[in-house]
């Protein structure tokens, strides 16, 4: 048997050829490394649909978390209020970094997986003048679910706020065009829907905005201001680029292209989800989402009420037959994650499922039903 | 012809080995990738010769600046008042960095590559007890001087304030023993010495230290605190490790091991800097440095005083000659750097020199001598 897939939301499955890209050192100072990059923010500023030339793109080393603080700290002026909206573990994170920078925020928080709407953020809104600007995860992946950023975007928008979005699972497959959906900035990484390898991530964002956030930031490395300056005078990355995952995402970003760029990629993905959830329903597992919430990056099952299933067990049981899982973020019902991204497609979905009933079985578990307190849960949502 | 040499101080040139390494995508919650996290620790503690169990090694994502900025930003409390010794570029950072941190300091600046000497150290102590930590540069890469890290170690330690160490171009070549040199902390990152691939790097602190930085740090991202109390914990980065280049680096510590550690790897890097500045000499070329100060790391040399050298003509020569140089960083004369570190040898370095002998002639330079004000410069190091 050959590796795994990684049915997880980044470090995902990528293809032979985006790694092979990686089997050459690049000199980060040279000629054809600038090029590189130049292409690379290019190639990004065109998915996000900027024709305009209003937007930027600043890649940013270390990992996705590394390039929302860097947009965080370096657009958040001292003088900012952020409302943020929670719903899961990356929104918490926006939260925890507000408060590591000691910028005012307020939240409004809908718990493990509620999606924040439209009339809440325009209420808020309405009663906090103070509030500059508002940051919105767009798939939040803890539960997977796909929150309505352009409902919120119209409301911040017509509140005459900004709004910073967190793209990091969708951005590359889920529409998020500068010209349809008003916001400032987002940030996504190289190991997500573009299917690169980790090493860094990168913030889009609006001239002016960059523009602004001379001063701002509380870190020379995070700087997205003084990082953009110096891919502008230089072409070259500030500190040390990470020239072989950079190297593999230019093949990822023309495989991306190849494949007919985010609205193909994003029907694969549907496709995979829909594959996927299918047959997972039909071996009696149920997921926390209701359809209309459910994002193409990534599910939450419950874990079945069985006394034979075991969660380490199931982890073990997958991997054996070639497919890594993900253990589930949700504080109040135990559940587990399968990604749809990364290089898979509907026939792999469906090994999935089929490891998934072996895997039962060889656990004896007879049914994959969950507990009634998950349905209780999911019924909230409902609501 | 393959692809060119680097001969840059990293990222550099890696065997072919460390970058097949990269063929294969890991799942970062995965127990195979927490199990390479912890050897990856243990074996760079190893090559710190921590035997006691005293320190610990903190990975972090990102470029080494990150991890530079990780140290200080989660060891310098608010309190603290910290010394810098500066004599080049990489000094200028880290006071660049506590500018951003808001931290207080005092700075003993070199110019662009004299030595800081121990009793210039000790005097400066003395004059303010109010100083609590010394940072230094232990091969300061924008010259290439190798700095004398034990004297300043000791007179530090006599002073009784903690010294960390900005060692990234030196450790895991040049001896930086824990039992040998007192420090509390130091950082280097994959793409130097053990001869990985750009990514990451990694603070090796004393366990003390770490516990005592709760708190302290600016940045979610960057608080080392909170990345150690994590990898005790769950074994884990906390966000998405660069998995791609931990396992190439996994492979870089195989050979590094392989090759007889870190004395077998000075002993190559001493050998090519040797061999390649002797035959530089016999072309004319003249090191900024005298041999006393010239590390194995790095070497400056002054670009020719004739009228038909030009750098990025030369760069050009060399490069289509298989060979990637670098500009110098020198802010009085104009110069050049040629690296001796990565999968290079003594052939490699002769070839080199074969190569700038003929690029001299291909530009019609014939003499490689440097102008009278480099000479000048120098003599000012010697007194
Ligand atoms: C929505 C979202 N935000 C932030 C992150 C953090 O990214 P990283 O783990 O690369 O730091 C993730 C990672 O999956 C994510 O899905
Ligand atoms: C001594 C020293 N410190 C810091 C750095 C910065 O590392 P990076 O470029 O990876 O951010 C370097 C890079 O060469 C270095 O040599």
């Amino acid at each position: 048997m050959g590796e795994p897939y990684l049915l997880t939301p980044g470090p995902l499955t990528t293809s032979l050829e985006v790694k092979q890209a990686m089997l050459k050192d690049w000199g980060s100072w040279d000629g054809d490394f600038r090029a590189m990059t130049a292409s690379l923010c290019e190639k990004l500023l065109a998915i996000a649909g900027d024709d305009g030339g209003d937007f930027d793109c600043v890649p940013m080393q270390g990992s996705g978390t590394f390039a929302v603080e860097a947009m965080l700290g370096s657009f958040l002026g001292p003088d900012s209020k952020t409302l943020v909206l929670v719903n899961g573990a990356y929104g918490k994170r926006i939260v925890e970094t507000l408060n590591y920078l000691g910028r005012n925020h307020a939240i409004i928080d809908k718990g493990d997986y509620m999606p924040p709407r439209g009339d809440e953020v325009a209420a808020a809104l309405a009663d906090d003048p103070a509030i500059t600007h508002v940051v919105l995860v767009h798939c939040e992946t803890s539960s997977g679910i796909l929150n309505p950023v352009g409902e919120i975007a119209e409301v911040v928008d017509a509140a005459g706020r900004k709004l910073l979005i967190d793209s990091m699972s969708a951005f590359g497959a889920l529409p998020l065009k500068v010209g349809e959906i008003k916001y400032e900035a987002m940030v996504s990484s190289a190991n997500k829907c573009i299917e690169g390898v980790p090493g860094f991530g990168f913030i889009i964002a609006r001239k002016s905005e960059l523009e602004a956030a001379k001063g701002n930031c509380h870190s020379l490395s995070l700087d997205a201001h003084a990082q953009w300056v110096n891919f502008k005078k230089t072409g070259q990355w500030r500190f040390t680029p990470p020239t072989h995952t950079v190297a593999a995402f230019m093949k990822a970003l023309e495989m991306h292209e190849e494949e007919g760029g985010a609205p193909a990629r994003l029907a694969r993905y549907e496709r995979n989800r829909d594959v996927m959830v299918a047959g997972m329903r039909e071996l009696g597992f149920e997921t926390l989402l209701k359809d209309r919430w459910l994002s193409p990056i990534i599910v939450t099952f419950f874990n079945p009420d069985h006394p034979n299933f075991s969660f380490p067990r199931f982890y073990d049981l997958m991997k054996a037959r070639g497919f890594i899982i993900y253990p589930g973020k949700l504080t109040v019902v135990d559940s587990f994650r399968v990604g749809c991204i990364g290089r898979l497609d509907e026939q792999v979905m469906r090994n999935v499922v089929t490891a998934a009933r072996e895997s039962l079985e060889e656990m004896n578990v007879d049914s994959a039903s969950p507990p009634e307190s998950a349905l209780k849960e999911r019924a909230r949502l409902a609501a």
